[in-house]
C-alpha cells in the first residue's frame, strides 16, 4: 500500500487522475468512513471565528489538535473543543506530531511569512498540509513548500476557498461554457480599511499589503474566470499615511492581458471601506458577483436579469472536505501547491511593475 | 457692448467669472428670454434621436436649422421640424450661416475628425459652437478649434451630458465634500457591441476605438470624481476580430495615478454587451452609478444603502441650455473647449501607453 499510495500522490501532484483498481477503491470507501484529524496551526481571528466553527460541519473532517504559541490560547481551546492535551502543541514541540495518529492533517493559518517554516514541520511529521492563502512571500518559498510535502509524499492544498463556492463555480460555469460568448473583461475589487499594528502591516510577515492579503481574491478570479494564464501585468501601487503604511503598499491597483485577448483590471485597499465584487463583461452579457468575496451572504448578478443563486455552503467547510475526500480517495486537489506558488509569481511581478514603472511579461 | 461682450467671453474662456453691471444684467435678463437658435450640424442617430427631441424640451434653446450632406434628410427633418428652407444648409452652403441672425450656436454632431473643420467654418460665421465628444483627434486639433472660436469671440462648448446629469452631479458632490472620506480607487467601465461597417470603426474619421467615443465617460468620471488629473497613465489594448478591428482598438483596459494618491482602473469595450459604470471606493464607504452613462435609468449605489435617486432629466436638453445660459448671461461653461482638449491629450497618452508597452507621465 505503501508504494501505492506514494505512486498516488506523486501522480496527483502531477495532476493526472490515478488509477485505482476495484479492491483498492473499496478499501477507501471504508476509509471514507473515517474523519481525518485536522490539526489547526495558528489560532488568529481566521481559526478562531471561521475554521474551528466550519469544521463542526464538516463530513470528513474533524478538529484533532491545535499548534499555538500562546498558552492562555491552548486552555481556552482545549476547554471550548475538548481538545485531547496530548494533541495540543506549541511550535517547539510541534515536530513531535510525527507521533501523533490522530493528526492527519496540518492547517496552516499563521503569518505568510511562517507558513513555510510550519509546512516545512508538518510534512517532516508526515502530515498532510493545507495552508492559507497567500501561500507564502516569495515564488523560492513556495517551491520549498511543494518540494518538501512531496518528498514526504503527503498531500498539499492552499486554502482557495472560493474555488469551490457555488456562486464562483457558477460563474465560472458561465465564463468556460461561453453562455455569453468569450470574456472580454474582467473587472475586480477587494479591499477595507485596515486597522493600525497588525501583523498584516509588516512587510517581513506579511511579504506584502492588500495585494497579498484580499487582492490575491481579484488575481485569482481572473484567473479562474478566464481559464488563463496573464501573459502581461502592470501595476501601480500608493503608499498612504506613513503611520499605516510605511513598510506595505496601501492601495493597487493593475491591469492583465490574457493570451486569447481577455484583459482584466483590478483594485485591492488597506485604506476604502470593505468591498468586493467582480464584474465579467462578455460578447452577449455580462455577468458578477458583488459582494463576491465576503464568508457569505454573496450575491449574483447577470445581464439577462436571471439568479445566480445556489445554496450557499459554509466555504471552510467545503474546502476542507474536499481536501480531506482527495487525501482518502487519493485523487488531486485542485488547489495544489503549483496552484498557490502561480498567484505569488504573478503578485511578485506586479509588485516588481509597480517599483519599475514597467509592465511585467509572464512566461 | 461689442467691446465688453469681447472681453466677457475672453473671461469665460480663462474660467474667471465677469463683472457685470446692473445695467447690463438687466439687459441680459431680457435677453434670456429669447430662446437660442441651433443649428444641428450632421444628422446622424445622435442628433435623430436624442438632440432634436430634446430640443424641445429646453427652455432657452430651439431647433433653428440643419446642416446635412444629406439631401433626403434634408427633406425628412424640414418637415418633421418646420425649418424654413432658408436655415437649411450642406456642407457647401454652410460657410453662409454667416447672415443667418436666426442661428446662435452650431452644434457639431458629425464624426469626430470632421468636428474642427465644422467648428471653423461655424466660428468663422459668427457662431457658438457646441461640439460632441470627442473634441477631435489630436491635441492640436483641439487647440486649432480652441483658438479659432476664440479668435471669433464666441463661446465654445464640449458635449459633456454627465457633468449636468443630476446622479453625476450627487456623485460629484459625494466625493468633493469628502461625505465616506477620501476617494481611493476609482473604477470604471463602458462599452458595447459595435456592428461591423460603422464610421467609428474608421481611424480616419474616429480617430481611435472604443476608448474615443465611450471609454471617454471613464475618464470623465475619474476626473471629476477625483476632481484632479491623472499624472501616470498605462494601457492595454486588444486587436480582436480583424472583420472589425483592422483600424481601431476592439477593448482597452486603463489605470492611472492622481496627485493626491487616488488611484483609476476602468476599461472600454467596442466587443463586449451594453455595460456602463462607476464605483468610488472611499475611506468610509462607497458609491456610484449602474448604468451611470446611459441617456436614462441611472441608477445609484451607495454602500450606506442611502439612495441616489435625483429627478432625472434629459440630459442633452439641460447641457443645451447650460450653454445658452453661458451665452445669453456671458458666464463661463463648466464644458470649454480646454476640457475636452484635456482629454484627448490624456487619450493620446494612454493609446501611447498602449503602443509602447510602458506608461506613460503626464503633466
Amino acid at each position: 500500500m505503501a508504494t501505492r499510495r506514494k505512486f498516488v500522490f506523486q501522480a496527483a501532484a502531477l495532476g493526472a487522475a490515478p488509477f485505482i483498481s476495484t479492491r483498492v477503491t473499496r478499501a477507501l470507501a471504508a476509509a471514507a468512513e473515517r474523519k481525518l484529524g485536522f490539526a489547526l496551526c495558528g489560532l488568529g481571528s481566521l481559526s478562531t471565528d471561521q475554521i474551528a466553527p466550519a469544521l463542526r460541519k464538516t463530513a470528513h473532517c474533524r478538529l484533532a489538535g491545535i499548534i499555538t504559541g500562546t498558552p492562555a490560547k491552548a486552555a481556552r481551546w482545549q476547554a471550548q473543543y475538548n481538545i485531547p492535551a496530548r494533541n495540543i502543541y506549541n511550535y517547539e514541540t510541534m515536530h513531535r506530531i510525527a507521533d501523533n495518529a490522530d493528526i492527519d492533517v496540518v492547517y496552516v493559518v499563521t503569518p505568510n511569512a511562517i507558513h513555510l517554516e510550519n509546512a516545512l514541520v508538518a510534512a517532516k511529521a508526515g502530515k498532510h498540509v493545507f495552508c492559507e492563502k497567500p501561500m507564502e512571500i516569495s515564488v523560492e518559498r513556495c517551491q520549498q513548500m511543494i518540494d518538501a510535502v512531496k518528498a514526504a509524499n503527503r498531500l498539499l492544498g492552499i486554502g482557495y476557498r472560493c474555488r469551490f463556492e457555488p456562486h464562483h463555480l457558477e460563474c465560472m460555469a458561465l465564463a468556460r461554457e461561453r453562455h455569453f460568448g468569450a470574456v472580454k473583461v474582467i473587472d475586480a475589487h477587494f479591499g477595507f480599511n485596515i486597522p493600525p499594528g497588525v501583523w498584516r502591516l509588516k512587510k517581513d510577515l506579511a511579504g506584502g499589503g492588500p495585494l497579498m492579503d484580499v487582492g490575491i481574491y481579484c488575481l485569482q478570479a481572473t484567473r479562474y474566470i478566464s481559464g488563463e494564464e496573464p501573459i502581461w501585468v502592470s501595476a501601480s501601487t500608493t503608499k498612504g499615511d506613513a503611520a499605516r503604511f510605511s513598510e506595505v503598499e496601501e492601495s493597487i491597483v493593475w491591469e492583465s492581458r490574457f493570451p486569447s485577448g481577455t484583459l482584466s483590471h483590478c483594485s485591492s485597499s488597506y485604506a476604502a471601506a470593505p468591498a468586493g465584487y467582480f464584474r465579467v463583461l462578455a460578447e452577449q452579457g455580462w455577468f458578477g458577483l458583488d459582494p463576491a468575496f465576503n464568508y457569505g451572504g454573496l450575491k449574483g448578478l447577470r445581464s439577462d436579469g436571471r439568479a445566480i443563486n445556489p445554496n450557499a455552503r459554509d466555504q471552510f467547510a467545503v474546502e476542507m472536505d474536499d481536501f480531506a475526500r482527495c487525501i482518502l480517495e487519493q485523487t488531486p486537489t485542485r488547489v495544489p501547491g503549483e496552484e498557490g506558488l502561480r498567484d505569488v509569481k504573478i503578485m511578485m511581478a506586479l509588485y516588481e511593475s509597480a517599483r519599475g514603472g514597467r509592465p511585467v511579461a509572464l512566461s
